[in-house]
This record gives structure tokens, C-alpha cells and sequence, in this order.
């Protein structure tokens, strides 16, 4: 490609709106440009991006016995009425009416769909197990759509979904999935981790998220220190190592201290002259069914994830202060398990550990003192509903945990019969005997991995594509175009690359060579190939690697097979 | 891919709702499903026929100078409304809110959006010409939408836009675009002709229409029996030879003659005994401007789009009983120009050249003889304004024009300034002066390619699949799969021929072979192999081709070779 016939329009200034690394690079570097809110034109070097990852995608699918098919993005309404998420969605979902009336959604996933098509065409335990997939765009009305490619309202996404007779169909089928994601993202060049993570109150399914590590990740990952250990969790998945040892110390009487205006874990501490986790946090929620108080040791925060999932509850927020102060008789900062009465209480496991320790009073500006579970309240619900942190032992080999920040870039999910019972999607077993099929869903956003790569992948001068999912390999820049024999040299050297199969861009711009350097980085080629008069004199050429900065005197002859060996180290 | 693995959901009967020959093989053979009205599920065969018509597209758009990019399928309102398009477009565009209420059309073209994208991006002359295409879906809200893929609601399309510095920039582009899709449909393995079109009220530019021919075609194709003529065109578009030869006949007095109950031509030539070409057919329409009145010879139809583009106006609809009776005083059957006031008159130039014509006399059961245009009325307008027949000369050699039936499966458009005008997208020339872009448009309906391809290519038994878009080139039939004599064999040259390129797939199912018979012939697979007891002891399979039923025994170790030779003829 000859840079004059590429459309890669460069900018020196990020818009105001671009809040985070990938979106002011994909702007700046001439590869997205907006059309609305979270609506996007992908440029000509975003649709090569995406091409390599969809054939990465495609390639590992299809190895694991995956079958391409592409379903609508007009979806009818019927279809998400039967399953009841018609009602449930809520607006992110995108809707509209044809001329007739009808009603539709665009869709931000596929399960209604592919499980009516299976249900139609499958009827026998001989068509299982199934795998199918697309990659489609996919549509989510975010309320507030921002960071590019990373939060966008239109996105592609690889959706592929399986059909199992059994549990143990579908723990092959995620396996299957898992491994080939693992391959996905290794060969798309990225540094990255599948966690655990949380399948949601219902049902206590598996599921994994792939997240590509980056400082500017969204979402916090814990995982196991030691290099041998494969454990990784989502931060709100992540599940506490609980050692039941009781502090030996003697029950002593209860006794209130006043503590004025004092309302956090480090005032109360500070005040009375005690350590965090000698305090009970007490956090009153509502859910559908009232109010609870939530209890963590002081030094601890309370999981709200591992809470609702615990309380088996829809939906779970902070309780406002009316109900706080209706709840407990004291202003928000003095709640407390004692006393506390029509309220149901859920303590993390470590609460139940404490003696002596201190709670709020349920009365403005005091603490009681030498509170002890069991003696003094009742808890209704034991469990783990607290946060773990990095430095804590890992569950699975008791190493210690480190954290990372993670951008989720995939996700492996065990549906189980939700979607196929409710739509009645069966088949026939070897004794005619009619079964509910077991499903799994497995997405990856092919638009977010892109923008993943970049936020990973960059220095202050633009972005450092990994080779394998890189636009073009190479860019080869003559300092000067109005010397011929700079010209016909970076001639000879494109049209050597490209028949050996380097994609390679010529940048042929009457442009000063101080501009095409910058644009090379900023669009971020793997390797940069120089030719100015030196290299026309001593017919050598500087190779330039993007992602080290080194660079390689290179004789004519031997620029493919040295392009070559730099390209497989990318 | 093994049969047992592969979905592909063969019927025995076509849905009552399949009208045309495409949309019942392409249900029954496993390739699509209807999810709704116009609304598809591509299934993994159709998959495979699609990329390879879009591989196809693709390689030749890129070698035209294409470059490929992705434009949203929801698109802000606000643009359309710029273009004018907002108001116009009418209900075939899909249209929604998102949460904020703003409104969003789903494309069904993205003129708006490129324009908007290269006047942002495009400032110099130097930046162009610049040719950019996507493949993507497309939605129309079709009132009945139905024939299977050939019209649906929701679609595969390529579009291409064209921006140039000029008129002559234009027609370079055009003809790029022109050459390519020639090349493109020929490789598609399909009988096809590029027309001319009509290009609308708005403008005269160049259109061209490729056309697949097929009995079944909507469209009405005019081509030159000269096989060294290559002149074809749409019946809308097709002009008349007319050669300007008044009768020598000497003008008779005009005069009415009772013709009771005497309506079409054909009753009134028969009831006067005159020639249908002695009668001035009159025809009165309805536009936003009035009522006008069409005349055309008695045995000449009128060509609505031609009057239309004469009358310069935006619709044209035939008048109503009550406007006929109003403007003529008469029934419908019984207009004619004599006589007729405040009402335009449009000849064909056919008619202009008749001499003592019959035609209505505005007076019910009545038509008046002896007529003579010039003499007896006078006629506002003498354009080309009728349809051209099979058999009249060719405007291009004057050789006998024929007829065929074919289904549009692309167009070439040249826009010129009509959105860069309206949405402002100018360059700067060399001498710093601004300068509108000249634009062409150019689209091919993908999956109508795929639909129109199967109404080309069928018989009784099913779909005959073109070997470079067939979903896999060759089927492997082992006759009895309990033989495992036989499915060894089949399996060693199942390897074989993937290894060697050919897309195979392996009939492994446990059915009887008359059912994978006729499975094979309805998916359509250009080549069969069989493999059955014979096979196995006289070492050579039988080979069948598809389209001719041609049989081949072929020894085992030449059957790659013979199937390579075969599919290159396909």
C-alpha cells in the first residue's frame, strides 16, 4: 500500500472527548473517527486489525469444531418475550418498530435467537454436541457510551454458543472454549489472564473472564504470586482463605463511649485508640424483600457481588440515610448490630471471630464497646461478603496474591438449561426419552480487543502493535522523494517485501521525513525501514524495531530475511 | 467437514410461504432460516458461499483501488436530515430512538455517512481520487417483503463510493467500477449483462445495471442479437429507432363514429377494422403539477419511467375514474387529444408521424377517425416516451434487439455533486480554489447474488452451485457405512483431497445412500464421489458432475487430479 492511496488521516490533537489512551491513539493515528455517541467509522487500518483478529478468532473456532453461521441483528420481539428479558433489559436495549407495527430489538446478544433455530433443527442426541457462531456487530445503548472502542453502542463481538446432552457435554464444550481462547488471545500477541469470575445470582455456573492486563483496566484481577500456580479471579469473584482462630481474650461487659461526629472506621479507630479490625463495619442495604446490615471487620470492604449472590436477592443498594436513620434510630456512621432489631444481619466470616470489638450504637456520636457476636446479636447469615486484597494467601496454593488491572476481553459462561428450558429446546436421548439441551456462551469483543492491544501496547510516541494483529508489518520511508535514487530504492525494497508476503507501506508523501517518522510511530508499524542517501550510497538500509527502538544497518540483500526474523520476535 | 458435524438441515418440502425457485432450495437444502417477514438465519453452508463471493468482491475492489472500511449501521438522524433524505426516504427506512430520544435510521445506504467522513477527512486535490467500499448489512423496510434472500429486510451489501476532482475523474472511476464488477461476476461462475438504466428524474448521469439472467428475473432486459454488439439495457431504459416516415395518405375530415362499449384497442381496431398502430392510445396521469395526457401508438405500450423523466417531475401515478371523467367528460376508455383543454399533451414521437388516426372522442361510446396530430390538436411535448419490444431494431447497430429476464444484482451510479453539494465536501485545487467532489456510487447485493445464482443454476433435484462460490467443491458418498472397507477409503481420500485444497465434505451420516443422493443433489456440490463395494475391490470410485450428470470411474490415485481437472471446468 502506497501511503498517498491510504486513508490514514493523522492528527496532531486528540479530541476533548477521548478520555483514555486507545481512544486518543485510534483517533490520533487515523483509525476510528466518530459518528455519534459510541458510533464509530472504522478507517481502512482498523478493518486490517480486526481482519487478523477475526481470522485468529475464526481459525481457533473452527479447530474446535465450531460452525460460522450469522443471525440477524433485527431480532422480533416475540422471541425475547418468551424468555422474559424483553421486560428485563431495560434500555440498553435498542428497539424499534417496522412498518406494521411490529416490534424488534437490535441485538446485544443471541441467545433467544440460536436457541429457537437449534430447537427447530435439532431433535436427536446423534446432532450433539453443537457449536455455533458469528461474528456480527452488536448493539448496546449505553447510557453513558465513552473510551472509544472500549464502551461503544455498536461493537463487533465473536458470539458462539454451545449445545451439550449433559453437564459433562458442556464442561468439555467450556474446556474446549477456554483452551481456544487461551490461543486466541496468545497468538493475537497479547498479555493477558483468564480469571474467575461471577456467574451472577442465579444459578452457580462457571464462568471465566479473559482479561488483557493494562494499568488503565477497568476491572481489578487478583492472582496467585507463585509462577506455578494457575489461580486468577475477577476482584468481586475472588474468595477469602478464612482461618477460624478466635482471639483469646477474655468476653468483657458491654459499655457505650460517646464519640462525637465520629463516623468512619479510621475516627472511631483513631478516637478510642484501637486497631481497624477490632471495629465491626455495619452497612445497611435495601434489597426487594427490606432492609439488611451487612458486617466486615473494619479493615475490610464488603463485596456487594458476593452479598447478592449470598442474599439470592435481584437487586441490592446502599440504603439512603431516612432508611438508615428509620432502620437504627442514629444519623449514617453509628449503625451497629446491637439492638438492632427487624433487620436481618449477614456478617462476613471473619466477624465471627471478633471479641471484644466495637460497633456503632445505633445512636448519634456513639460506639459500644467490647461487643462479642453471639453473646450480644445473632447473625443470621455466615459467609464470605468481603473484598480480598492483594497480600492476602491465594485459595488455591496459599501463595501470596498480587493484583493487576485488566481490561475483560472475553468471557466463557455455562448457561445450563436457562435459556433452552425456558424456550423448550430438547432432544431425544438413545431411548427416545425427551432431554432439555445444556448450553454455554462464549463471546469475545473483537472491537475491544483492538482497543485492549493499544491500551496495552504504546509509548508516549503512539501505538506498538503486535505483529500478528499489526495493520501493516513494515513502513518504508525515503527521507527525500525527489531523489530518484532514494525513490527507486524504496521501490525495489516494497515491491520485494509485499511479493515475500511483508505487508508493507511506502510512505510515497511529499512530506518531510520528520513527519512520516512521526506518523510511523504513532500509527505504530512494527518496524520502520529508512532509506535515505546513505543507504542508496552504502546499500545498506536502517531497519528501526517500533516496540524497542533498536536498530539495524542492514545489507540490501539481506532486508527480507532480516524483516523476516524481527517480525517472528513481535 | 464430516456430515455428522455439520448443519445442514435438509427438508422435504418447501415453506407454503416460498414463492420462487431460490428461496424453497435454499430453505429445503439447509441453507437458510426465516427468523421473520424478510429477516434471516444464515446457516453455515450459506456462510461458506458468502465469504467467497465477498472474498471475491473484495480481491477485485482492492485491485480497482478500493479501499475497505466499516461504516455504523445506526446513523444519526441529523445527517439524513442534512441530506434531505430524512423526510423523503418514507417508511422503508428503519427507524428508532435511542435513550435519549435521539433519533437513528438503520442504513439502507451510506451515502450521508462517507460524504461526512471525507469532507472531514479530504481537503487537497492531492487526496484523490479515493475509492472506498464496505460489505455490510443493509436494511430496507420492504411493504411485502418476500422471495427468500432476493428481498429481504435485512441484507448483505458492498457498497463503494467514488470521490473525484472532476467529470472526467468520474467516468475514470465508473469505468474502474464497471470493469471490476464485470470481472467479478464472471468469476462468480454467473450468465450476467451489464445494462443501461434509468437514472432518475434528477439528473442524466450513467447508470448501469448488472443483471443475472433467469427466467425468473423481476427485470426485462433489451440485448442486441449481434453478438459483436454489446449494447443491452433495461426495458425502462431502452430507446426507440425511430425512423420519421409520415404516411402518404391524404388527411380526411375528422368524424365521430359510435363505438358502444368500445374501451381497449383491441376493441376498437376490431369494431372499425383498422390496424392497432392506426389508434392514438391516450393515457392520463396524475402529477404534482396536474393531469397530463400520454400518447402513444395503439399498439405501443407507455414507458412510465421515460414519461416521468420528460415531465421532470417527482411522481406519477395513472389518473383515477373521477379525474378521467372530469378532465374529458368522459369514461375511462374514450379520451383522446382532440378537444382536451388546460391538460398537457405528451406524444410519443410515433405519433406525431400518424396520419388519419382514430382516437377517444372525450364523449362516452364514441371515438372520432380521420385525427391528424398538428391539425387537430396540438401536442405540447414529442419526446420518446414507450417501451421498446423484443424484435424492433437496436439504437447501438440496428441490428434485432431480444429479450431476456434477469434479477439486478449490482449497480453503477454516477452521483456526481448531488450529496458533496448538499452536505458541503470540497477539495482545494492547485491554485488554492475550492472545488465541489464529483461522487459515483456502486453497489452489489451480496446475498441476492447468492439467491440470484441459484435461480440461475437448478433443476428439478436442486441447486447447481458454480465451483467458485459452492459452499465446499466435492461431496464423498460411502455407500454403506457400516463397510468399513468402505468409509477407510473414503476417509484416505477425504484427507487426500482437504490436503490438497479441495474443499470436501465426508457423507459420514448413518443413512441410507438414496438419502445422501439426494441430499448431495439439493445442497447442490459440483462433484460426487462414490464409494461402494465396488470401489473398494476394483480400486476406482465413480466421479459425478452435478450440472451435466457426467460419470467418471477414476483410478484411486488419480482422482485428485481428475477432480481438480473437473472443478476447473465448473
Amino acid at each position: 500500500m502506497r501511503a498517498t492511496s491510504l486513508l490514514a488521516p493523522t492528527l496532531r490533537e486528540a479530541p476533548a472527548e477521548a478520555e483514555i489512551i486507545s481512544h486518543q491513539l485510534l483517533v490520533r493515528a487515523g483509525f476510528i473517527r466518530r459518528v455519534a455517541a459510541g458510533v464509530y467509522n472504522y478507517l481502512p487500518l482498523t478493518m486490517r486489525v480486526l481482519k487478523k483478529i477475526e481470522q485468529i478468532i475464526r481459525e481457533e473456532m473452527d479447530a474446535a469444531g465450531g460452525q460460522e453461521l450469522l443471525m440477524p441483528i433485527i431480532q422480533p420481539a416475540e422471541l425475547w418475550q418468551d424468555s422474559g428479558r424483553w421486560n428485563v433489559y431495560g434500555p440498553e436495549l435498542f428497539r424499534l418498530k417496522d412498518r406494521h407495527d411490529r416490534d424488534f430489538a437490535l441485538g446485544p446478544t443471541h441467545e433467544e435467537i440460536i436457541t429457537s433455530l437449534v430447537k427447530g433443527e435439532v431433535s436427536s442426541y446423534k446432532q450433539l454436541p453443537l457449536l455455533l457462531y458469528q461474528i456480527q456487530n452488536k448493539y448496546r445503548d449505553e447510557r453513558r457510551p465513552r473510551f472509544g472502542l472500549l464502551r461503544g453502542r455498536e461493537f463487533i463481538m465473536k458470539d458462539l454458543y454451545s449445545f451439550d446432552r449433559d453437564q459433562e457435554g458442556l464442561d468439555v464444550s467450556y474446556m474446549k472454549m477456554y483452551h481456544a481462547y487461551t490461543k486466541i488471545f496468545k497468538r493475537c500477541g497479547l498479555t493477558f489472564r483468564p480469571v474467575e469470575a461471577d456467574s451472577g445470582a442465579i444459578g452457580g455456573s462457571d464462568t471465566h473472564e479473559f482479561m488483557v492486563l493494562a494499568d488503565s483496566g477497568e476491572a481489578a484481577v487478583l492472582f496467585c504470586g507463585n509462577e506455578d500456580c494457575e489461580y486468577a479471579a475477577n476482584v468481586e469473584k475472588a474468595a477469602q482463605v478464612f482461618k477460624n482462630e478466635k482471639e483469646k481474650e477474655e468476653l468483657k461487659p458491654l459499655s457505650v463511649k460517646e464519640t462525637p461526629n465520629m463516623r468512619t472506621v479510621e475516627q472511631v479507630s483513631t478516637f478510642l485508640n484501637i486497631k481497624p479490625q477490632k471495629i465491626i463495619k455495619t452497612i445497611l442495604y435495601e434489597n426487594e424483600h427490606g432492609v439488611v446490615a451487612a458486617l466486615v471487620r473494619g479493615d475490610r470492604e464488603v463485596n456487594e457481588i458476593k452479598l447478592l449472590n449470598a442474599l439470592g436477592c435481584l437487586r441490592l443498594d446502599l440504603a439512603g440515610e431516612n432508611t438508615v436513620k428509620k432502620a437504627t434510630g442514629a444519623a449514617v456512621g453509628f449503625a451497629g448490630p446491637v439492638g438492632l432489631k427487624g433487620i436481618k444481619i449477614i456478617a462476613d466470616l471473619e466477624v465471627a471471630a471478633l471479641v471484644n470489638a466495637v460497633a456503632g450504637a445505633n445512636k448519634g456520636d456513639a460506639h459500644i464497646i467490647n461487643v462479642n457476636p453471639g453473646r450480644d446479636f445473632t447473625i443470621d447469615l455466615l459467609t464470605d461478603i468481603r473484598m480480598v486484597q492483594a497480600g492476602e494467601p491465594c485459595p488455591s496454593c496459599g501463595s501470596e496474591l498480587k493484583e493487576a488491572r485488566g481490561i475483560e476481553v472475553g468471557q466463557v459462561f455455562k448457561l445450563g438449561d436457562k435459556y433452552s428450558k425456558i424456550l423448550g429446546a430438547t432432544y431425544s436421548d438413545e431411548n427416545g426419552t425427551s432431554k432439555t439441551i445444556i448450553m454455554g456462551c462464549y463471546g469475545i469483543g473483537v472491537t475491544r480487543t483492538m482497543a485492549a492491544a493499544v491500551e496495552q501496547n504504546h509509548d508516549q510516541d503512539g501505538i506498538i502493535w503486535p505483529a500478528s494483529i499489526a495493520p501493516f508489518h513494515t513502513v518504508i520511508i525515503p527521507v527525500n522523494t525527489r531523489d530518484s535514487s532514494q525513490v527507486d530504492l524504496a521501490e525495489e525494497i516494497y515491491g520485494r517485501l509485499w511479493s515475500g508476503g511483508v505487508e508493507t507501506v511506502l510512505d510515497d508523501r511529499a512530506e518531510r521525513a520528520g513527519v512520516k517518522f512521526k506518523d510511523a510511530d504513532l500509527i505504530g508499524y512494527p518496524l520502520r525501514i529508512t532509506i535515505g542517501s546513505k543507504a542508496v550510497a552504502e546499500k545498506q538500509v536502517e531497519v528501526r524495531v517500533r516496540k524497542t527502538g533498536e536498530m539495524y544497518l542492514v545489507p540490501l540483500d539481506q532486508v527480507e530475511s532480516v524483516v523476516r526474523e524481527l517480525l517472528g520476535k513481535l
